[in-house]
């Protein structure tokens, strides 16, 4: 049996929730648990989340028996009116005193970026005051330092909001798949790409116009990199990987490759062969699972992905999560992956959570990560997709073939390709799928075919995800 | 700022928690936190939990700090050889034995039926244990009373495995969405008419011929009513409403339509019009949500599912559950709904949290249940699909739009329908969508409809979900 000297204490507390009348007053006179939120940054996902706990008081009240009150907010600027149903004295524009106030028992981090979040959460954590972030870009670069200082401390870190938006996933991955042996996640997890992507599909329009149209919407920036080069969706999956794993994985340690270079030819030939283009980000645990010491690898790329897989029918700007657990099998998270709303309603989970958890006595539960091993790129196995203009005469194909033969990429399967239904005069366009190969000898076929004098082009290589390879 | 008593116990708890070498064995002195685990059940899915327990033992350790360990199993005969790596004196066929066993620190109950773990749990928690149930007939006709007690034992309560298999479902809508105005809840929650009607789609094949398919691949049993008639469907819906909406919902409460009447006929007319015939049950808070006393309603039935929605995709025996609130927007859950290895990894991963809450100190949060109103299904509005066999002559389509304008149920979209390519002799067949219209004015329709002369059959009409209606 367990020690439990600290039930009775804990237990009592719990019982403190009473019910209330419908306008959320107690009705019996057990007090009721009142939790102060101090909110650093007041953007479009700040206000969402102060207008929304707004809505929601009376019902987590309810439910919880907490009430929760944003007590601080820090902005950039006191004069901008904000529209929220807040006193003035509630705004400044020093965040630190937010954190430091007393009278603040929980702190909501929204401010993004990466030196100025790490010093206010460094000090919430050392002020013992529970954490809530969506900053995706601190967690990549600094998650384990601040998960460590959080579990030292016993105080909750929390960040569902980071990754997938209102996609409830990492209390899933940390919680209900505590038992799981997990072997691969990936995810569409940028909206903004799989915007681009499905529009390029579906309305047949290229790249560039596709960006502009997502820029339009409001979807991408007007400097898009972060984006559409993959990096957004790197320090992502460096979270999932980290909290997966439980190891320390950062941005730095993913492989990421962009969508620029797409074209709506690719996005056809793939729906042709029963694939849709998608932005994936991969994370997998290789080799010995049970040893609970895993290789790990982790990378961001356009894929094919077979049509018969759930992730290629995840459309416009929603995200998705796949997981292969061993015992679990296929699961799916899908939702909204961005946006102030979705972005905000899973901040208020965390939000009582951490209060809930406060009132009742629970520590932190993240644990400290251990070191990863990250496998280099060009050591993994992936089937890919080559396109290659060569010059239509006998004996080409012979001598591409022979390439990929002394390389030991296996092909699944090849066509030769009418372009618009023409030859391109005096050239051919040749399409492999390859069997599953090692990514150094792919990338020492590719360029070893353009060096051959019958190969015009090597359109570059896409990995297939899902297809029978 | 709260009162923090408790808070210095708990986090010294926490510290236990200390780095293990590759056999799971602790590097420094702080003891490892045991935690004894008794299961009543020891079919399909109780010898998977087990093997699942022993295969993750050491994983969990270093992740939690807690050993768990299977001392206790009631089976139903001891002399069965269940292949499981446990000492012979674990096993007993008196199941209060393990219940009452003052060694035995949580129960996961694996039984199925009522009366038997009814009376099992109802100790288990007077005891103060821990209870991980997957047994959702039980909670669909008790589960109030259960919640209630566990709620006033300040004991953890969980079944995730009850609802939805493998699918992280209940922690993700009592947690993550804690701060959600939910409005509405679908779902394919029974695998087994997931199954046949994919086949029915898929291969062409009818009902009978699809389910005997399904009974031969385990997929549903020798007498499939449970499944096919949505009683099963119904006591997981019920579950559902009542997690989400915090109310007294029951089996006895929800409205249900089987499949056992849907014709290949039906299935093809759907995918012409854009749709998958899916059994779904639907979840909803009708009125006030504010208030936080909505009004329920609740059902289990067929339905034309647009292609455009993401529940449609989902193919043979998957479940997923597809949520719309108000700030997430949409979100959904795909993953395994039954089977022995994803049931017993969500058992895991409650019995995971019951033992690291126990360790930890924290109380079960599931909360009393208030009473629900469930608003009868005659007073929902739905749209629908209806086809008529009727008389081929001049002025039949009159009398019967006539018929529908009559009982105000709007008309979207008809058609008159060549069966296999050929007129039926003097007989044609009329296919309607409606609008969304009252349920009983849609009853009234069909009742007199069948009483004009021109009608020769009202083949059953069958609810139209996500179609521009």
């Amino acid at each position: 049996m367990l020690n439990c000297m600290a039930l009775s204490f804990v237990r009592d507390a719990a019982r403190c929730k009473s019910p209330l009348d419908a306008g959320g007053r107690q009705l019996r006179s057990s007090p009721v648990k009142q939790v102060s939120i101090g909110v650093l940054g007041c953007g479009n996902v700040g206000r969402a989340f102060a207008s929304l706990l707004d809505q929601r008081r009376a019902a987590i009240l309810a439910r919880t028996g907490v009430e929760l009150r944003v007590t601080r907010i820090a902005v950039r600027s006191l004069r901008k009116d904000r529209g929220l149903n807040l006193a003035p004295e509630v705004f400044t524009d020093d965040p630190m005193s937010v954190v430091e106030d007393p009278d603040v028992d929980i702190i909501v981090e929204l401010i993004g970026g990466i030196d100025v979040p790490l010093g206010l959460l460094r000090r919430a954590i050392e002020l013992n005051k529970p954490v809530v972030t969506g900053n995706k870009a601190l967690l990549a670069t600094h998650g384990a330092e601040l998960f460590g200082a959080a579990d030292s401390a016993g105080v909750d870190f929390l960040f569902e909001a980071a990754v997938a938006g209102g996609i409830p996933l990492m209390r899933p991955l940390r919680e209900s798949l505590a038992g799981e042996p997990v072997r691969r996640v990936m995810g569409i997890i940028n909206g903004t790409t799989n915007y681009i992507l499905t529009r390029m599909s579906e309305a047949g329009i290229d790249y560039p116009e596709a960006l502009l149209e997502a820029q339009e919407l409001g979807y991408a920036e007007a400097d898009p990199t972060a984006d559409v080069e993959g990096h957004d969706a790197g320090a992502k999956a460096a979270i999932i990987a980290s909290i997966v794993f439980g190891a320390v994985v950062q941005s730095s340690d993913v492989f990421h490759e962009g969508i620029s270079n797409i074209t709506t030819e690719d996005v056809s030939v793939a729906d042709r062969l029963g694939f849709a283009v998608k932005a994936i980000a991969v994370v997998e645990a290789l080799g010995d699972h049970a040893a609970n010491d895993p290789e790990i690898a982790i990378r961001v790329h356009p894929a094919f992905v077979a049509k018969s897989h759930p992730l290629a029918a995840v459309r416009d700007s929603f995200n998705a999560v796949f997981i292969e657990g061993e015992a679990v099998g296929d699961l799916m998270f899908y939702g909204r992956g961005a946006g102030g709303r979705p972005t905000a309603s899973a901040v208020l989970g965390d939000v009582v959570d951490a209060a809930t958890n406060m009132v009742h006595g629970t520590p932190g539960r993240i644990g400290a990560l251990a070191p990863a091993r990250i496998r280099p790129m060009d050591d993994l196995r992936s089937a890919f997709y080559m396109s290659l203009a060569v010059t239509d005469r006998p004996g080409v194909l012979a001598q591409v073939a022979d390439v990929f033969g002394r390389h030991g990429v296996s092909i699944q399967s090849m066509e030769q390709q009418a372009v618009g239904g023409q030859r391109l005069g005096d050239r051919a366009r040749l399409i492999f799928i390859t069997h599953e190969s090692r990514e150094s000898a792919v990338k020492a076929t590719m360029a070893e075919l353009r060096h051959l004098d019958v190969v015009v082009d090597v359109h570059r290589a896409i990995r297939v995800i899902g297809g029978e390879v």
